[in-house]
């Protein structure tokens, strides 16, 4: 009621590569009736690990305890609160946006004023490629407003530490499988 | 045993925003031991839905198998295989990369060369982050054995479906959530 300001947390997590870990975290989560603004897992560039990061909205004392209650897990070797320190958080989205022949320029201009890409075109559609910050995204779907979005596709929020000392790490210094 | 050979599917779902609905999703695939490249799911423009996107290899059958089993479960509103449709795929990758300052220059020309963009740089270390489908970011990798790479975190793949007809979809009109 106003009294608990919801926060984000952006947890990243390197986790070794067991069957059914992608499942396991994501239990954790919805056992406890979290909100998950996204949920991204993806193999790193070494076969045994795999790094994971949710973005979750909750009050300050519930973030921390599920932080804490994810990283008992065994098959979790390293977790961090990228909001929380020097890091960088990118996005990817894909927005499909329907365009008739004559809106095709403004939308390719201001595609180009955010540096993003149009990655396909239809005679009544576009798809664009937009990376970024949740602010950016934010402020390029405000001007899409002026079309008529189809469909979004994103990937969540993924990101790194600052600096080379973070690395010190199990699974970092290692080579992406075929 | 080189008889079935494996594949890939990249399986694209929308799905109702119930609690749980990444752990029940996440579940089927760990239940039969399935190999996930990666898993991505994320809230879309309307908090009715998220779009859950699994890249996902074994044999056409099991493949095949596991998309039916997907499509059951309540909370899955559509699923199609962006692997085996007209369609568009793309990955965000960020790259730590240990980087002395007269290694620099020749690093950001061969991630310009990658349309990739530095978006972090401190005294001995960058962070690039690339987009594009996985042959390109493998490409990208092959170049950066000439340097250390010191982390990497990956959205997994994301796409959409080409045209505008694949939009008569639940939860594809709608605004984003702030």
């Amino acid at each position: 009621m106003g009294a608990s300001q919801e926060k984000r947390k952006v947890l990243m997590m390197l986790v070794e590569n067991n069957y059914g870990v992608t499942s396991r975290i994501s239990g954790v989560f919805s056992r406890r009736g979290f909100n998950i603004d996204s949920f991204t897992g993806c193999d790193t560039l070494d076969q045994r690990y795999s790094r994971i990061t949710v973005v979750v909205r909750g009050d300050d004392r519930s973030l921390d305890q599920i932080e804490k209650q994810v990283s008992k897990l065994e098959d979790v070797l390293y977790i961090t609160d990228l909001a929380s320190c020097e890091s960088v958080c990118r996005m990817l989205m894909l927005f499909k946006v329907k365009v008739q022949p004559e809106q095709r320029e403004s939308l390719m201009a201001v595609t180009d004023i955010f540096h993003g890409h149009i990655v396909d075109v239809t005679r009544d559609s576009m798809i664009i490629e937009m990376t970024g910050k949740r602010e950016k995204l934010n402020a390029f779907i405000d001007v899409l407003d002026d079309y008529e979005i189809l469909e979004v596709s994103s990937s969540g929020m993924i990101g790194l530490e600052r600096g080379a000392e973070t690395a010190r790490k199990p699974g970092v210094n290692c080579r992406l499988k075929e």
